[in-house]
Parts: C-alpha cells; sequence; structure tokens
C-alpha cells in the first residue's frame, strides 16, 4: 500500500457571527484530494484564536441558532463582564474564551475517498468576532492511497517490482488491509 | 519500519444518559488491531451529534456522576431554556450542545501495542440523549508495524530485499526509531 | 517520499493553577525532532485528568488571566459547589471537568520542519490544580521527512534503487508532494 500525505489551506471567506455549516464550501476544495485515498485522516487545522470548528448538526439551521445562543449565554460579553483583556472591543475576550471552549482542529476518517462522517454530521466555523473576516483552515490528508496509474513500458523492471512486492508483501503481512493484487502492492 | 493503517467500527450497545467509563469494552475489540503497532495513533470518531467522547478519571465512578451533573446545570433543558430547535424532544438540543462542548472525537497515542493512557485515564462515552441508543465508533490507526512474520523460500529474493533495504536505510536515515536488524527493515 | 514516525515524552514543571503559554519550552524539547519532517501532524497528548492542553493567543497574557477566570466562574468549587467527588480536595473535581471542556490533547499540522500555526497561536497548558506538579505531554510526531543524506558507496546497488524508485513513482504518482529528484524518492 502506497503511504501519502498531502495539506493545503482553505480559506473560508468572512462569516457574520454565529455558527455557519461549511461542509460543502470545504468538500468542493477538497474532493480530488480526498478521491485519492483508500483510507486515512484528514485533519483540519484553523489558525485563528477567535473562531473555532466543531462537528454538529447538519439539518435543521435552528441547531446552529441555538448553540450561538448557548455560547452567548455561557460567555459573558461587554458591561459587567470580568475581562482585562478589552484594547479589541467587548467581543475580542469571549471569542478567545469560545474557540478554546471548541476547539480549532478537527480529525476526520477517511474512507474510499470520502470523508466518513455520520448521517446527521457537518462541520461547523463558528465565529466568534462581530467581524472576523476570511479564515484559513490547514488541512492535512494523510492515508493510504487507492493504487491509480501503472505506466509499464519495461517488463523487466515490472518483473523486478513484483518480485520486491512479493517478498515486502510476506514481510510485512497485511491482516487489515484488503490485499491488492501483487504486482499492484507498493510497500 | 512498515507503516501501517486499519479501519474498523466499534458499536457501543445503548447507555442511559449520562458518563459512562467504556475504555475495557473498546479496548477487548482493538486488542489484536493495536498489538502490531509498534508506535502510532488511535483515532476514535463517534459518528453521532448528540453524545460525546472524552478522556477523563478512571477510578471513581462518583467522577462521572458529577461531569453529568456540571453538564445538566450548565446546559438549561425543558421550561424556560430559550432554544427553538425543540422538534425532537426536550433533551435534543442540550444534546447537541453538550456534544460540541466535549467533542466526539479522541485521539490517543499507541506505544509497543497499547493504546499510552496515563494511569488515570481512561474512555468516556458521555449519552447526552435520554434514549440515545446504540452509538457507532469508527476507529482509525496509524503508525509503523512490529516485524511480524518472515517467509523465505528462496535465498536470493532475500539478499535482493536485504540489499534494497541497505540503500533504503541509508537513504532515509533512522534517528528516531529503533534500528531492527538490516534484514527487517521495510522501509 | 519517506514515511516517518517518532515518539517521545516532553515533561512540564510545575505550574501554578491556571494558563500558561508553553509553545517555547515544547519547541525547545522539539526543535531537533520536527526539522526533520518535510510534512506531517505532530501530537500531544497530556497524560493527566486535572489539566488540559489548549491553542490560543500568545501575546498579551490578560487573555491567560481571562480565561482561568472565565473555567473558576463557569465550574464551581468549595462550599455550595455539587461535587460527590471531594476526596482529593475542593479544587479535584471542578480540575476533573475543565479537564474535559478544553481536552487533554492537541494535533498541530508540521510544515517544512515547523509546527504551522496561526501568527497569534500558541500552545497553553492549564493547569487546573492547586498544586499538579510536573506534567508529562507524550508527543507523537508522523509525516513525511526531508531526504537527509546518501551514502552511495556502490554505483549498481544505486542504479538498482534508481530504477525501483523509477517504478515506485510511476505506480504511486506523486501530485500532491513536490517530487525530489528521481533517486532520492523513496517511497
Amino acid at each position: 500500500m502506497a503511504t501519502k500525505w498531502a495539506q493545503k489551506t482553505v480559506v473560508l471567506p468572512a462569516h457574520k457571527r454565529g455558527c455557519h455549516l461549511v461542509t460543502s464550501h470545504i468538500m468542493k476544495d477538497l474532493e480530488k484530494d480526498l478521491a485519492s485515498f483508500k483510507c486515512g485522516l484528514a485533519h483540519f487545522f484553523l489558525q485563528h484564536t477567535s473562531a473555532s470548528l466543531t462537528i454538529n448538526e447538519n439539518y435543521d439551521s435552528d441547531v446552529l441558532r441555538d448553540v450561538e445562543t448557548f455560547l452567548n449565554k455561557t460567555v459573558p460579553e461587554g458591561r459587567g463582564a470580568p475581562w482585562k483583556h478589552t484594547i479589541e472591543g467587548p467581543d475580542d475576550m469571549p471569542a478567545h474564551i469560545k474557540s478554546s471552549m471548541f476547539g480549532c482542529s478537527l480529525t476526520i476518517p477517511i474512507t474510499d475517498g470520502h470523508l466518513d462522517l455520520g448521517t446527521w454530521q457537518g462541520i461547523w466555523l463558528c465565529e466568534h468576532r462581530d467581524k472576523g473576516g476570511s479564515r484559513k483552515i490547514l488541512v492535512t490528508l494523510s492515508g493510504i492511497a487507492f493504487f491509480s496509474m501503472v505506466l509499464v513500458s519495461n517488463r523487466i523492471g515490472m518483473k523486478l517490482i513484483a518480485t520486491c512486492c512479493y517478498y515486502i508483501e510476506c514481510l510485512v503481512g497485511s491482516k487489515h488491509c484488503k490485499v491488492l493484487p501483487l504486482f499492484t502492492l507498493i510497500f
């Protein structure tokens, strides 16, 4: 099996304060990259400290609004709030707290070329600033690749690889991963 | 070293609302799979939006009850609760919020074939619904495998592999991983 | 490309209760290990249940204090607190709850030998006990390594590897990773 790593940045445009379902935006940017992974993990890392990523319901938009209601209720803002860090505006310190509550990263399994989310799961961007601007997510994909292409112009070379693979397969074993035909197996 | 990926679903039976220590259930399902990893990561992904996974104390069951008390105290439910999403019952919207508070996934290091948890750490399933039913966890294991088996029926082939490995080892270096005998090394 | 895994423990000395920026301490311990990864993930696993790791602001120390204020305000402690688990002191049960709120692990992307944090992001240790003592973080690094060293004393062997690599490269493809010169490519 071929181990594969890939890394790219997905930029989300500015969203207003609140929770937003961004699965389809992210998928559009990653579709081709994910397609080559048979099994793996997709890691999403939001490079900011005043927004967060979470996984939650993908159907009823009232859930998005209710989670925002909860966050605002739980973290005081403005007059009467006990924060010392106020220099960047009344919404800034609450935004930092909410960012640590939900976290800035997600890891989602990849199966057969797609994110293996549950039926009702979606990826949410929670924008905690009044005007947060666009947000960068550094995505790291890792896993085993589908066999994609064989260029064989040289029969002897192919035999050499096939022989190598046979021995490597013997040495490594392959209990967990489905066994591909011998000559397509690459460590 | 042989890179290895494996993926399987662990199904937890229905648990009543509250926090539950599920380390031993999960370990029973994964024991054999973990055993072949010398070093790696185990990723647990709960495919639901109204329950969560967390790591916490594995000894005193009062800690499980106190965390449930905290969650119920922090997220209002029923009469007076400000939620719009109430169609699936009074416990549903609070369950979604709690799921994002604790998160639906865990990543735990693997060392020498076992999950490398601290002495007092255990895996908790937090069931936030009154009747959540069974819950699916998609587990993805990745890392480097122990050398397991050598089948050598052909001395020349073995020499070929040994030679390859020597050069590959030279190219790759192996500062961090303990060096296995040359002829057992597989990239 | 050479897949690489490494694992080591970083010990943080005792910190007083509160939030602490520990990026530079951790980087000092990992600098050399990270340097050999072209692309990958660094996983940090705190092996304790009464402290947490989070990513937040790395500049104004008031943010550290405000987050501690929030945690203490949100999780009741001492007289009037509803906890059953009090045997280890009044700060213990609140510490367990805070640990699950922020979580005990982080995954951060590695790019060109360094942690790819956003401009304002830092790694925080949140010590939730009054006297927590030193804390162990088990760090797992995985990814693809830079090509580091070539020892070639044997021209024929080198050709063999180069030929293997050519075929392997053909089989695997390398859309996402920058293509290194053929003879330095190791799967």
